[in-house]
């Protein structure tokens, strides 16, 4: 009898973000694996660690932050037989994901590596861009809206057509384009309806209008979101909604 | 000292999908209020059930289900004072939501006649297009997709505009439409990448090709999923993956 292979969404960094769900089953296999940088800690691991016993199997996937072109297909390839192995011996093995597994998330190359072998369950989890909103104190997106998720990379004329056809939009994987990002909202007259989030749900977290952001570059776990269906970022605002910080 | 508004995302169904957070203030307020339809039960109380206590007071949001322009000004008018009269004897309040509070929920309209009012928090949940992702064993959108949410009653126009512009879809609000989008999508040539899931993460869910669903109508709960980043709807899919049943 082989082990079951779990996708476990995190929720956005709160490590009260986590179901039930997760946690039940975060807390009942024997082995987790989480994506790790080559230096540093691993965000997921850091999420996950108020409940982990060291009764588990740690298994880290180290992948190199400056590999610029995903996936590093010899990263997930080694990393896969490793949880293989597990799976074979009859472990359970729950691999830790940031927000949602399948939301943008790295769990899809070991997925498309491992579901085919190995009876596997993706666990839904909170996604930051949900969270975003709700530090916000904004709609993501409501009614009739159509809303875009557009990825922080995409060229200015593509992005600029994604946010005019949407009601609603959602920018993601910001960091470095930052700067070059604000400056086409601005071109477009939506400054005043984006909003900008950082680390959201954490101790660290920053929330503020795009307009007030002083720094040029933005950190990895950032987002603009843009909601054209109120009179611009403050007008939805309580000064009295609390940001949503672990209390 | 007046109370606290919450928020309160509750996930797509299944009540292991609340998070610890929802769990932890869902036991712990006094007052609790939900959007119920004028006749049959609530679905967000029916999330919450297992959790509920009978010291807890409850209040209803009659909301017509045939009113069809919503929103319904006088009923959001009615339950925010409702609402307003516990939070200034000093209790705390918590408006149960299906999914997340800011994606497409009703919510918003309490947030707007309170929120400036009283103390709000939003307890970000678990999305149902995050669940039927994880049902259908399917990545949402990935690397650099844009990611398109479309809401069911646009057009034909508008909506073939949007899901051509998008690398991933997903078209919420499906219910009477079900039958016009789906000949939409099959006049596209994207029928064999999309997924159809009906009531996720219930044990009543049903998951299947958009091709395979016999019915010419859906239910409000139901929801489509293109992603054309993988070679049709079952390329990717595991014939062990698990779909994710409450057990």
């Amino acid at each position: 009898m082989t082990g079951k292979l779990y996708g476990l969404g995190l929720g956005p960094g709160d490590p009260e973000l986590l179901t039930l769900k997760a946690h039940r089953i975060l807390t009942s296999v024997p082995v987790i694996a989480y994506p790790a940088p080559d230096t540093g800690s691993s965000f997921a691991r850091q999420i996950a660690a108020p409940y982990l016993s060291f009764h588990q199997v740690e298994v880290p996937i180290i992948v190199p932050m400056r590999v610029e072109r995903f996936p590093a297909k010899e990263t997930y390839d080694e990393a896969a037989e490793t949880l293989a192995r597990h799976l074979e011996s009859g472990l359970d093995v729950a691999v830790l994901c940031e927000g949602d597994p399948f939301f943008y998330g790295s769990f899809m190359y070991l997925f498309e590596r491992l579901a085919g072998r190995f009876a596997t369950e993706i666990v839904p989890g909170v996604s930051s861009m949900m969270a975003s909103a709700a530090a916000l104190g904004r709609p993501l997106a409501a009614r009739n809206d159509v809303l875009s998720v557009v990825p922080g990379p995409l060229d200015d004329d593509t992005m600029r057509a994604r946010i005019e056809a949407a009601g609603a939009v959602a920018i993601i994987k910001v960091g470095r384009h930052f700067s070059r990002i604000r400056a086409l909202i601005r071109t477009m007259g939506l400054e005043a309806a984006a909003g900008y989030v950082e680390r959201v749900s954490l101790a660290e977290q920053r929330v503020l209008p795009l307009a007030e952001v002083g720094e040029d570059v933005a950190p990895y776990f950032s987002m603009i979101l843009i909601y054209k269906g109120g009179e611009g970022w403050n007008a939805g605002l309580s000064p009295r909604t609390s940001n949503g910080m672990p209390s």
